[in-house]
């Protein structure tokens, strides 16, 4: 099988995860910051050391760094947790649901008023005037997708992070296809939290994601239970990270993000570069044929292509390909606004190629003839 | 080192769901229920056999278990995300944080009251007739721990069930402490919500739980985002139970669930006998030395015993019995109210051990021993 489906989950997982894990099941099992012996501190020192390799990663203290499930519970978190949560928030028709259908929820029963924002230029940049467009008065927090799970576009956060900062607004950031692909530094860009998920570039387990918080944004919980902290309270104690973890942490997949992490940002310039040479090969190939709308803007090299096959629905392209041993995402994506952007909410969606560490040249090659001989019998 | 903290996290896996974890590293790491391919509809198939795993054992439909982050995120769903939230609720002064907790935010912001009994009998079994004083003309919902994780208190399920049903209230049942030591049928038992943590008497990994719905109760999601289902709407989707299931599922915790339960339920009878004789060992020979204050009641043989030494304080002992090579848990174990209770809530909680299937007979005359020489340097 040639994989082609790493921003839904990285298949070929490094050996240093791997390894990570197996040891885990020997050793880590105990609860991480519950008892006192030696079990339970080894695994609790095994987590920090995971707290700190994020915080150093994306530069934040290894106490804002909030394990979770996944990064749609951070996105949850990091929206429906913010201690501001009154007035209205901005945020781009990129997002995926864990951002769209919580905001949907919040505005539904909360004081929350929400604005997308569809960027004019064809490069799907979101730019500061579009921004300031859709500002009010009220507005209190702007989330964006860093990279596009379906067309890969990248905003440039520093000039997003450094417009919320001077508008007094917090900026919260998606990084869900992002991390592991190329460096992300809270402070330099302004980023007030970060999503994260654990087992796409950052090579983890599923079942694990965090929200990396910067050192002054108030956060409250939205899942209430045991912290071991405080426990003689029945209020949710208000200390971060603990009381925004309740409940025995999933260990053995924070591990593995740990070591997932440390080799996606060993040499990530090199790896990030060699990605969009690849990148850029698929997609000016995927040009070339007359017979594919590819949208994936130009000059956009994030690892993410996504195209259609003319008089082909994306998951008939998606199934020939699945025959001929090739795995590829059709359809929504999970993120509806990027379709209605796009044209092809009602027809589909469209056939999704993600590319991976693992991923070479010899493999595009074999998935473009793949295509053409799709193409060829249409 | 002898492990007494199984009711925190059970230490030693068994092999089957070590090598099932090992397996899944290499053949489950794509996305269940999202893409169309291969490698994800394996991980959606493996998903779906743990459901009707958990289903058979608890006596509901595979499409009824719901997959969360552990037992905390299970029973905040079934609090939280309950179709019928609104009115007063039924408790008991057993329940751990995740109840306790969620139930004092829902009071503070929706609503919602509730009512905490405590047992008049000194065996901690709760009646009908106290549940009767409890009830209101507005009580929609029972909760209850069904084993104590601090005393090992096991509450009358069949009783209490039998009660809710005819009183037309909600019975939820939080296992966390019960799952894996004794067969449980929903069905039989009139139980509607069944929680359960995976890393527990389930011997899966830290970082899964589930919720089992009976086929009649509705629930609404707590958690926004992506389903794989109509993921054109903003709207989080109502079906059950992916609309519950935001985010990627934790696929290695899954799977090594479904082996744990497994292996948990082969001769559960035979186990459970064994589990309370060796309870019993231990209680019994407790209870015979004069500067022990035994908080378990008699006759309470669900492999759960809580002690304190005399003029010492419980996290002295712990931290004595760990440097002798014994993990026990002291504190309050996330239990506040039980502590209240005991008397035990303002003088540093109680010594906790908790047994498992791998502890023996031989460990617990070692573990007396220890016992025994820090009692003669009182």
């Amino acid at each position: 099988m040639v994989y082609l489906d790493n921003s839904a989950s990285t298949y070929y997982k490094p050996l240093s995860v791997k390894w990570a894990v197996i040891k885990s099941l020997f050793t880590l099992t105990a609860n991480p910051g519950r008892s006192g012996h030696k079990a339970s501190l080894r695994c609790g020192e095994a987590v920090f050391d995971v707290r700190q390799t994020l915080a150093s990663t994306f530069n934040t203290s290894a106490d804002r760094v909030v394990f979770t499930s996944g990064c749609t519970e951070a996105l949850n978190l990091a929206l429906r947790g913010s201690a501001k949560k009154k007035g209205h928030i901005i945020t781009t028709c990129f997002e995926h649901n864990s951002v769209l259908r919580t905001l949907e929820y919040m505005r539904a029963r909360e004081d929350i008023d929400y604005t997308v924002v569809t960027p004019c230029s064809e490069n799907g940049i979101i730019t500061t005037a579009e921004l300031d467009k859709a500002k009010k008065s009220n507005t209190y927090m702007l989330v964006i997708n860093h990279i596009s799970n379906v067309i890969g576009v990248k905003q440039n956060i520093f000039a997003l992070g450094k417009w919320a900062k001077e508008n007094g607004i917090l900026f919260v950031v998606d990084g869900a296809q992002s991390a592991g692909h190329e460096s992300i530094d809270m402070k330099a860009n302004n980023i007030n939290m970060l999503a994260l998920a654990g087992h796409k570039g950052l090579y983890g387990l599923q079942g694990v994601g965090a929200l990396l918080i910067d050192d002054t944004t108030a956060l409250k919980a939205i899942k209430f239970g045991g912290t071991g902290t405080y426990s003689e309270s029945l209020i949710q104690p208000k200390d971060i990270p603990e009381g925004l973890e309740s409940g025995t942490l999933p260990t053995p997949a924070i591990i593995s993000l740990g070591a997932g992490c440390k080799y996606a940002y060993k040499n990530i310039d090199k790896h990030s570069f060699r990605e969009q040479i690849l990148t850029k090969f698929l997609l000016d190939e995927l040009n070339k044929r007359d017979k594919i709308i590819v949208y994936t803007p130009d000059n956009t090299y994030s690892g993410v292509v996504a195209f259609n096959i003319k008089d082909k629905t994306a998951s008939e392209v998606a199934d020939e390909l699945n025959e001929k041993g090739f795995a590829v995402r059709s359809g929504l994506q999970c993120a509806p606004l990027v379709h209605k952007y796009l044209g092809t909410l009602d027809t589909g969606g469209v056939v999704r190629a993600s590319l991976g560490r693992k991923n070479t040249k010899t493999q595009i090659i074999k998935f473009l003839n793949a295509i053409d001989e799709i193409i060829s019998n249409v």
